[in-house]
């Protein structure tokens, strides 16, 4: 049997195969420690992960996809997937009967793809070393959705990296990179950073530390104004008094900027805390500023995914 | 036995009880609709439905609160929930022991609260005739998730209404209900709004009508540095130049804001789509603008909250 040209095993239809259990154990946290591989399910995400193994091969790194099963009907309803599987580059698809999918999967809804990959983050050295100017620092935050949500949100606002401290969710458990929808594989994630240092190493890294805090004292929408003021100003008087700008207080546009020195076009680290505690006092208290997402309604806070959209598109606004 | 000093029947203890199943049942839509009652869980959301009921009592109208369930343990633990419960004006709580109040909640961890409520929703008349500046659109959004996100998000953006379309999520599903936090209980809810003429009577009402698309020819940026520019101008100029807008298209401060009409500062409606397949093409082309929320990074689409939560909290933004 061929698919798109290139030879194939025969079809996996039992569903009792070792490989089959094998690759469903993947959706359990043991599992994919001990193999240190995850599992990458339906169209979108697969195709990801098989762009990044493919960009990593021509990097001359390793691989990311170890194994492809898909079934006949879904490589015929997504040609573009079936291509990249066409490619020397990528491992062949196995083809697998609907059951056997949906033996391996940990979805309702397998949509036709399932990728073993190897786990793809990297360390917090090489992130900052690469001098990002966005990055989303996940501080504790413990729901699949939540997480995946803020990693794709991150990859929306540009963000340079995410970073996920040791005791927030396994990124890769399946729900998390479901919810992701392939920005996963888009932008360096780090796991498992230890909070302790964190916000003096980010410092270093020439990053702007803000904490999105609900009661901090700075908000969001002051930042904003004066970003828009100075960028204002220098529309009106020239690329000069931009770049001359540093310690002065009095804003351009007649706004000042409190006391704090955070400007919102400053490469900076957003950190974002746990679904039902929010960050940490001693986390938020090592922060450059504490910056309060305004709260216009009734809400009495804002869901973690919602804080972090606001606060990582304002920063990729001003930074623009 | 008395709690906060009011009498109350006894302790429930029989999770087989006609009335904990009737409870239970409302977790379902066919019990939801045939009773107009949906279940509220948790301290927060019975605190918020509590709260609505008392303003609708001082308003005279009929109250959201039919019955609430409480384990002696909750009441203890959440005192500013108890007080509302041990007041004049609302329904007292029955007291039941953990095993029924997990019986009669959908959620695996209830907290211990329980309310069966009214419908709140709104008709869609009475929603356009007080003037709404902000409104959030749900046009077939599934996923309950979602839905209640973007409720949330949209109380915390200082929208005036949400409005779900003929195909959307039952935003009383207790999964949406959840995830509101209580925002359900903040602003009016039109429920089942028909599609077809909804644009033409947002206009009616004053209404700009934007279209989330990411496929959009206009791009919120340039919408937010129109906006802020407007802004700047006044801020030099003074109020005058603002309120003598119209329908100049060369903007203060240099910017053009195309051959569109849009302000951000207008009082809008926005429609945010389908989870799966955005806004049909039809409704998009029915707005006044198709405003793409930018993607700096390689996401290829934005989650409908997120999208959601930027272009709510633009307007807003633009609005003060």
């Amino acid at each position: 049997m061929t698919v798109n040209g290139r030879p194939q095993a025969p079809l996996m239809t039992n569903t009792h195969a070792d490989r089959v259990k094998e690759v469903a154990r993947l959706a359990g946290r043991p599992s994919r420690l001990r193999r240190r591989e995850f599992l990458a399910e339906g169209p979108q995400a697969v195709r990801e992960a098989l762009r990044l193994h493919q960009q990593r091969n021509d990097d001359g790194a390793s691989g990311v996809v170890i194994d492809v099963y898909a079934t006949a009907e879904a490589l015929d309803r997504h040609p573009d997937v079936a291509a990249l599987l066409a490619s020397d580059d990528t491992p062949t698809a196995r083809l697998v009967s609907p059951d056997v999918l949906a033996a391996m999967s940990s979805t309702v809804t397998p949509q036709g793809f399932i990728a073993v990959c190897r786990f793809v983050d990297s360390s917090l050295d090489d992130v900052l070393a690469a001098r990002p100017r966005l990055v989303a620092v996940l501080v504790e935050v413990r729901d699949p959705g939540n997480a995946g949500t803020i990693i794709r949100a991150a990859d929306s606002a540009g963000a340079d990296a995410v970073i996920l401290t040791g005791a927030s969710v396994d990124p890769y458990n399946p729900k998390t990179v479901r919810s992701t929808v392939g920005s996963l594989f888009h932008l360096p994630l780090v796991i498992g950073a230890e909070l302790d240092g964190l916000a003096d190493r980010l410092r270093a890294a020439g990053l702007a530390v803000l904490a999105a805090d609900g009661y901090g004292s700075t908000s969001l929408d002051d930042l904003q104004d004066a970003s828009a003021a100075r960028r204002g100003a220098t529309r009106t008087a020239g690329p000069d008094l931009a770049s001359g700008a540093g310690t002065s207080t009095a804003e351009p546009g007649g706004i000042r900027t409190k006391d704090s020195e955070v400007r919102l076009e400053q490469p900076a680290a957003w950190l974002f805390g746990n679904e039902a505690q929010g960050l940490a006092q001693e986390v938020s208290a090592a922060a450059d500023a504490r910056v309060a997402v305004p709260i216009y309604g009734r809400a009495e806070s804002l869901n973690v995914g919602t804080a972090a959209t606001v606060c990582l598109y304002a920063s990729a606004r001003a930074q623009r």
